[in-house]
């Protein structure tokens, strides 16, 4: 693969004047963060999962973020009516199909999501990713091992497959579109000692596919400021919570020059 | 409006000899920081929304906070069992209207919180308070939009209808008592980059009606200490993050030398 | 008691190298900070609370903790569960008292927990351990109140009641297992004034207890690594929010010497 120039800038630019409302039917664990880091994007968040509610909620957005990580079948009944009306809207959807391969719950309800509505992008870490590819991998809780598969080929059969978006999250990002995979090579490994990076980075694609209708285009745009933001983050920061919060200053701050000159993405 | 002098700091220094007890039922986004800012006041927060234990717990309370961010029914209905509770004890419930006019739901469970219990501080920002008085107004998820309503006219209007201290959040916040109008001019725009800043308002001024009978005289001193250390915290802060732990920490430190210095209030 | 010298380091190694699965029913205030601070020793949290998949989830972890502080009934029995899958897979069951003697449920909850399923560990603050104990105690919502007893005789006594260890959290901590009592004598009274240092203390223990079958020695080196980042953190921090990331930072880079030179324990 070679190295490519995406305008991740243009599309944050885009987010930063639009402020969309980005809503999410997410986690209890990390739902703070994810609400968080897309109003340090300039966005609008809101989290919403009555199922009273979750069809008039994602009327009013620009995208819908699921995140199955506390998942109960009543609440993905509440994903499932959120994320109808979002597709009648023809909002995007993001799936963050987070422990898939832990439990037979997880398996049987990320099926059920990406077989009863129409997911727009599917993100998971490299064995989430490929237990949803059929895969018999046993996931450790929420935390990836290692997958044997060529994950690449993995999300171009998966793409075709759900005609979604894939994005496989690693020390290298994939992310898969229509025809084409991009491998996004920004972020520190530093990322991998903070509860939530996983699932912020599917709101903060959630938050750019708000503005952008290339899915591939806007995923791989997300990955880029969010983990430049690590990795400038990393350099100046003495452990895991003095990263995070210097990786939440420094995503705000963001300007087009530093993300023009820190990119990494070859296609 | 001229400027006025309150004693904020007198009803600080209560809160941290009395340590009260907040008890709250509120939203799984920011539940964390609204606990985290009442510990941080030198006070006792709990939070507990079974329907089986809410009343037993708003009884050994001295004020109740309820905020509606991710109502279900079952949720509003645990609400009302520990108001009703603080309601024949006499301890003060502050109501955060978080997200109204966003959802039909979020409409008609406000208003039956304001009908069925008896709520003594209602708490939003201006397009939240304007749908409370009426006002066919969509509100973006849980964002103020523009409002074109007088709201220091609204706010009378709804002080006298529910017989209630009103609060209007913004640039610069109403507290309406009785008889009174106050403007609050403290604060900072760098609030608005952070979510839970409204949540945390809202918690702040039921820690403060803990200590205090004069319900207005309270919800003006919180907001006037909430926001000295906010703007104390935007001075040093390189980002909405720095800014969030430094506002916690000038909270813990807030002297009456600073506040006195510092506060901003017309009537 | 005189002083004794225990090897936290080694099982904090070993919880660097084996990265356990910490399974986590809790509370949904402290969720996050829970999972954290297990990610920040350099183990795998996960949080899985719905009733369907809390068997296989603690069939899948090397420990199981527990937390009531917002419990509700339905909860409790997904909490049993859990415990059960964990009693017949063999591995150590963490309670934490959270609240207990605040409301009548709290306290029927916890007398089934502890009657029904086997609790390896059970943690408290004194007053919490009091009321465990029988005593008449009525708690501060999740905050301790002064306590009449000699803690130390009642952790005996309950260690030999439920054939469990008991850790009693204070300025001066008490882990009382089957023949031995050992008190901790770090820590930093900051620790009160940031919301969760309890929670996170159990699930620390917990994730000791994950890599060491003598649960009285993972609880002691637990809160010995806990507690001396705390230290360290509150030496370097100007208010709790700047403590409270320091400790993280702390912890995740806590080494032998320090261990060691800081340490402070009896027996």
């Amino acid at each position: 693969m070679s190295k490519t120039k995406i305008d991740a800038y243009s599309l944050l630019k885009k987010v930063r004047e639009q402020k969309p409302v980005v809503h999410h039917l997410t986690n209890w664990v990390t739902i703070y963060d994810c609400a968080n880091i897309i109003k340090t994007l300039g966005a609008s968040p809101v989290m919403a999962h009555a199922r009273e509610e979750a069809a008039e909620m994602a009327s009013i957005a620009s995208s819908l973020v699921l995140n199955i990580g506390t998942l109960t079948p009543d609440f993905i009944e509440a994903m499932k009516i959120a994320a109808i009306s979002a597709n009648k809207k023809g909002i995007p959807v993001i799936l963050d199909v987070c422990g898939v391969g832990a439990t037979k719950l997880r398996d049987e309800k990320s099926f059920e999501l990406l077989n009863e509505v129409k997911i727009d992008i599917v993100k998971g870490n490299a064995s989430e990713i490929a237990r949803i590819s059929g895969e018999n991998i046993r996931t450790k809780g929420v935390d990836s091992v290692e997958v044997n598969a060529d994950m690449l080929n993995v999300s171009r059969w998966l793409a075709d497959r759900f005609k979604a978006v894939i994005v496989v999250t690693g020390s290298h990002d994939i992310v898969t579109g229509k025809d084409k995979s991009y491998i996004v090579k920004n972020g520190h490994p530093m990322m991998a000692n903070v509860v939530g990076t996983g699932c912020m980075a599917a709101s903060v694609i959630g938050t750019f596919a708000a503005v952008e209708k290339n899915l591939a285009h806007a995923a791989v745009s997300a990955l880029v400021c969010f983990e430049i933001a690590a990795e400038l983050a990393a350099k100046k920061s003495k452990g895991p919570a003095s990263f995070k919060e210097s990786m939440f200053d420094f995503l705000f701050n963001l300007d087009k020059k530093t993300i023009n000159r820190m990119q990494r993405v070859c296609v």
